[in-house]
């Protein structure tokens, strides 16, 4: 794929305008080229088929969501715990405003998203390598006590603020400030404390 | 609506067959009375219009997923973390089941359920409820520490572990047992340890 060029961002931008008009399904790489008042050629220069274009409008669309919060993860000279709290209310914050503002917008890409499988499983890699780092730095400077390690403790963070951010579910309800900040001293105080001692932990048969 | 008899059960049973052939879209009462071989007049006097039959249908599907939690809710001999435990694991296995044994039928009550905000509610009110009894006796027997309540540590339980029972996470994925051990743990710990104090608690302006 060539470098990221302006024409390259222009196609983006107008694809995100002929995706508005027609959907996800009806939109063409013919539509966006006449958009431009281009030759389809031109496009397909850049994006080979229908696939890779929608593949990197979402990426784009993506990266809005995790651009800033890169930088709040890796700020090493700030405490994890409140790396931790702002990566999370940055992330309800984008998202919320995101839906708030173009609801149908947003509801378009969790659609073009749910067939997407490489577009979202790099996104979500990328969520859980920020939260990685967070939790990683908690854990050396002895504030938090995440077992079985940093990574199966930032998946666990990721899952169990779903509520919060994930498309499937924020196109039906969008949780209160509320609720986050239960939600959030629920977990930093598990992460703080440690894992249940084996004699507090209940023993279920597995199934 | 009449008592629960044979026919009202009846008539259920073969609306799910009609919904599995035709969809939601396509059923209507007609069908369902030509599939009983009775008259559409004869349902209407169980169910006065399709919306009808279709709460119907799906609060009894919803009702299969409560039926055994509330039985392990509200079993006070048990330890409160235990129950907690057991309902989690039990609500897990039981849609993981379902999912996997029909998954076309789960996604099919999936959209149903989309449309049908007040079945829904009440079946969120009724997890809600059973969560609020476990964790209540946990509270009073000073196992937990949940604040501000019983009432929000459980809408904090329920909305922390979706990605385990939520539909609309799990018709895209199962998450798998080792996760399920992990997120338990986490929030058992943070309600064993109780709210994190002012101290440790990140200061985070509110947008």
């Amino acid at each position: 794929m060539p470098e990221e060029t302006p024409l390259h961002e222009r196609i983006l931008d107008t694809t995100e305008q002929v995706l508005r008009r027609y959907g996800p399904e009806k939109t063409n790489v013919v539509d966006v080229a006449r958009a431009l008042g281009m030759s389809h050629g031109n496009i397909y220069r850049h994006f080979p088929n229908k696939k890779a274009l929608l593949d990197a409008v979402s990426a784009r669309w993506m990266h809005c969501f995790t651009e800033s919060l890169s930088t709040i993860a890796s700020d090493s000279k700030v405490a994890p715990a409140i790396r931790l709290r702002r990566w999370f209310d940055t992330l309800r914050e984008t998202k919320r405003k995101k839906i708030q503002d173009d609801p149908e917008f947003f509801q378009m890409y969790h659609t073009i998203a749910k067939e997407l499988h490489d577009v979202v499983t790099a996104h979500v890699a990328e969520l859980l390598q920020q939260l990685e780092t967070i939790i990683r730095d908690g854990i050396k400077a002895g504030d938090f006590h995440a077992k079985p390690g940093a990574s199966s403790a930032a998946m666990a963070f990721l899952q169990t603020t779903f509520a919060f951010h994930h498309p499937a579910l924020l196109v039906t309800r969008v949780p209160s400030d509320d609720e986050a900040d239960t939600v959030f001293d629920l977990l930093l105080s598990g992460m703080i404390a440690g894992p249940v001692s084996k004699k507090l932990r209940p023993k279920v048969k597995k199934s």
